[in-house]
């Protein structure tokens, strides 16, 4: 998957000179959300403290990687007692700046969109998602995951009224780039994009991208590489 | 996002001896969909031939990214011409494994599985959605993209009916792992999951996963580096 991160220099020193923030490498960042989300597998199976092993088999990585990992939060287990769960959840949550509520602002209503403004895991990770655009005249004014979609121009409004700092981008690959650019000039300094295109950002907004149709490339190599077709 | 990649070897020569199929490391395979992408955009619009600059910008990767990822095709473009749009084009996609059909079926018939069944841009690229799996019996019988909706005891002869390669995960996290361990003794060789949990496959099989709340955790992070906030 594409990431174009703008505004990100591994290396920097930790924010807010916060303890044990050390500058955590992007990649390790990446694989954060991944351990969060374990740790809170163990939290609701009352697990109190854990191996590396363990978390790090319930994150799909090796030990040594986790390991690795959470010595940049300056978190390091203890000996024959691993990680506190609870301790280390928090910890990882700080460090992703979890602990604030960030406002999420929907652009392109269609099926997608819909899932997207309806995903219940966004507000598990405190993520609320505080308005809806589309283009479509049908659509606007409905009534989507209990908000009212509104048409482009009050994008600008919605995003500062609300103090969303981060876009989504569900729209079709052709109306993408007009769409970031009017969510950059709204505001957002965060921006994850489900349109099959690349997108440009300036260097102070973030940018994720996912590409579905790209991920089944990716697996469709490797079967013919497996199987030998593909001629 | 997650990758976790089983019975794929970097450095593995290339299958079926293709001419120009060297061995694609797996990083650089990640970015071929997004060439392809960037070339049938340039096709769309007319063009011919294009520069390394050009392409790279359409991919949103350097210059020497691209260069470099394409040589491994075999394809060093032209002093003063650059790259042929079309052929090359037809190269990443025999290299992606696109010139054969693939079929998916996609379990877990929610907003983002019904989001994914009517996406037309898997169509657009050689992925037919070929079957639609779910446990709920409200949803199961009813028609979604011009699929009926099957149960689960009706997977198996799906993905083998269909000479389905590809599944597809849009459920929530708690049936994931069964529903992954289906697919796999159903007969997929790829699997792409949204949910949110890691999944384990084995090395006979790829996986694919995207986790859209990690998504937005890791643009938060960004945000909390660059604001300071976050306590």
């Amino acid at each position: 998957m594409d990431t174009q991160r703008r505004g990100t220099r591994a290396g920097e020193p930790g924010a807010s000179g916060r303890p044990g923030a050390r500058a955590v490498p992007p990649a390790t960042v990446a694989r954060l959300p991944g351990y969060l989300r374990a740790l809170r597998g163990l939290t609701a199976d009352g697990v109190v403290t854990t191996s590396s092993d363990e978390l790090a088999g319930g994150a799909g990585v090796t030990p040594a990687q986790l390991r690795k990992d959470l010595s940049f939060l300056g978190s390091y287990g203890r000996r024959g007692v691993g990680y506190d769960v609870g301790h280390l959840s928090e910890q990882i949550a700080v460090v992703l700046g979890l602990t604030t509520q960030r406002s999420v602002v929907i652009v392109g209503i269609g099926n997608l969109g819909h899932a997207l403004a309806s995903y219940s895991v966004f507000a598990e990770r405190g993520f609320a998602v505080v308005g809806l655009v589309d283009a479509d005249p049908a659509v606007v004014g409905t009534t989507v995951a209990g908000l009212v979609v509104q048409p482009p121009d009050e994008l600008a409004s919605l995003v500062s009224g609300s103090d969303a700092t981060i876009g989504i981008i569900a729209t079709p690959a052709s109306v993408a780039q007009d769409v970031c650019d009017a969510l950059v000039a709204a505001g957002v300094v965060g921006i994850l994009t489900f349109a099959p295109r690349a997108l440009r950002v300036p260097p102070t907004v973030d940018l994720r991208a996912v590409d579905v149709a790209s991920e089944l490339q990716i697996l469709a190599f490797h079967d013919r590489r497996r199987t030998g077709t593909g001629a």
